[in-house]
């Protein structure tokens, strides 16, 4: 009996998708009208494994939504409305989930997403299911496949430690950044770093059928060069484009499809992966 | 400290949803364009509560997408698309998870919502999480809230007993029916029938500031009247009228504000609900 421990994440989210439609950048785009793609997309926090029981409620209440948020940002698209399932068990402190909603209502007036519906209902451990709904100009949404040799590799931020610092409770979506850098017409590929910088960068590798050198001195970081390159959850963005942007410019990609090196070595995988931790 | 077992499912949900826009439905109804209003709801099947691990793959997956596809029905709308969240413990039998997404596509082919996204995170049990995109002609979904004196109280199909005969998990959603009620144009309230009938025509009762009697002889039942009444998951439409339709008549709304009368009698309340079992 194969299970989730020996396939991993990816694979088995490869797997069971191959069928469907395809599932690859950080939100789905799916045509809405003659203006405007819709763009959908869904995190899960999950206690013990996102967050902890120590962890304040508003903070929960910020790293669910913002995670979704951040998905958006990587597409270059706006969050329009939240739908949110609750999981808790029956002996769940009701003023904690009064505060996750607080904190949502906070966000709302900030990013101007709203929650507008959800569920709520019995499980072993409190869990949030964040489901977003915005829209992205039509045929604009930024994806990770559009990178061409020459581009230069942009991140909007200083990278790793976001758990020792508390980033990934506290990161700022990049709405504002993500909606300019979409405008200026010159981003040939975007995403978020959920899985840190060497694990991110492989999927924009992969989809755009090209490689990337980086270059270790220009990688902006709050700890170690190792833990800018493989620390998880800094929900910067990470961007490619043949423009000059007033952001830190990681490296360059190549022609050599799916070689990262280092500078000038290659780049060993390595990153957090739900299941085979 | 007040729990969620002090409080029960729909005390926490009204106060944790008083300041955000006004969830009552079965679906949330926002602007989309000139033509159509967005549709999104959302529901969790959780192992242990909603299933249990000898149910067969292809019933956990069918009852995860029905029951979302049910909330469409339930708003005379029309589901475009779902993204599902999957939750799973490391040792989760991949396989399984290839039978629950095999069932997904055999729904798509027959009620045209297809998954276009979600995400696979570790957790202690089994769950999903189908979220849910539609639309439905502007100004046109049926809501809980227009039910009037002297409207007929219909229903789609038998109810009760549904966990015992296995409806719950092979129930059809009553899309088409949706459709052709909707198109009517003389539905005044319309909901499904997930926490048994006693318990959904009083929040249509609440929403349209109404009352009804319901004449027993007249309900469409599996077992015995009690289960009729207060059997959950039998995912029928629950609708009022003043026109007539070829589908069994229960009742009659009344004028008198929230009285629920069977037969003549005062009806007791009694349901399902999360975390108070």
């Amino acid at each position: 009996m194969k299970t989730l421990k020996d396939m991993g994440e990816h694979n088995a989210i490869a797997a069971l998708t191959a069928n469907l439609k395809a599932v690859g950048d950080d939100c789905a785009v799916l045509p809405l009208d003659d203006q405007y793609d819709l763009i959908l997309t869904s995190d899960p926090l999950i206690e013990n494994v996102h967050f902890f029981s120590e962890t304040p409620p508003e903070r929960i209440g910020h790293k669910a939504v913002c995670r979704v948020l951040s998905d958006f940002a990587a597409m270059g698209a706006e969050p329009q409305y939240l739908v949110v399932n609750v999981v808790a068990s029956p002996a769940q402190d009701f003023q904690t989930l009064e505060r996750i909603y607080a904190e949502f209502s906070s966000l709302w007036e900030i990013y101007g997403a709203e929650v507008v519906g959800g569920d709520l209902a019995q499980g072993p451990v409190l869990e949030l299911h964040v489901f977003g709904v915005g829209r992205v100009p039509k045929g604009k949404a930024l994806l990770r496949s559009g990178a061409k040799s020459g581009d230069h590799i942009y991140v909007t931020g200083p990278l790793g430690c976001s758990q020792q610092t508390g980033k990934q409770f506290r990161f700022e979506p990049r709405l504002e950044w993500a909606k300019e850098l979409r405008e200026s017409g010159t981003v040939t590929a975007m995403m978020d770093v959920s899985d840190g910088l060497a694990t991110d960068l492989r999927h924009i590798l992969k989809a755009s059928g090209v490689g990337a050198e980086l270059d270790s001195s220009e990688i902006p970081r709050v700890g170690t060069l190792e833990e800018a390159l493989y620390d998880g959850e800094d929900f910067e963005l990470l961007f490619t484009s043949p423009a000059e942007f007033d952001f830190p410019k990681v490296g360059t990609i190549t022609g050599n499809t799916e070689e990262l090196l280092l500078d000038g070595n290659p780049l060993k995988a390595k990153a957090f992966e739900h299941f085979r931790k």
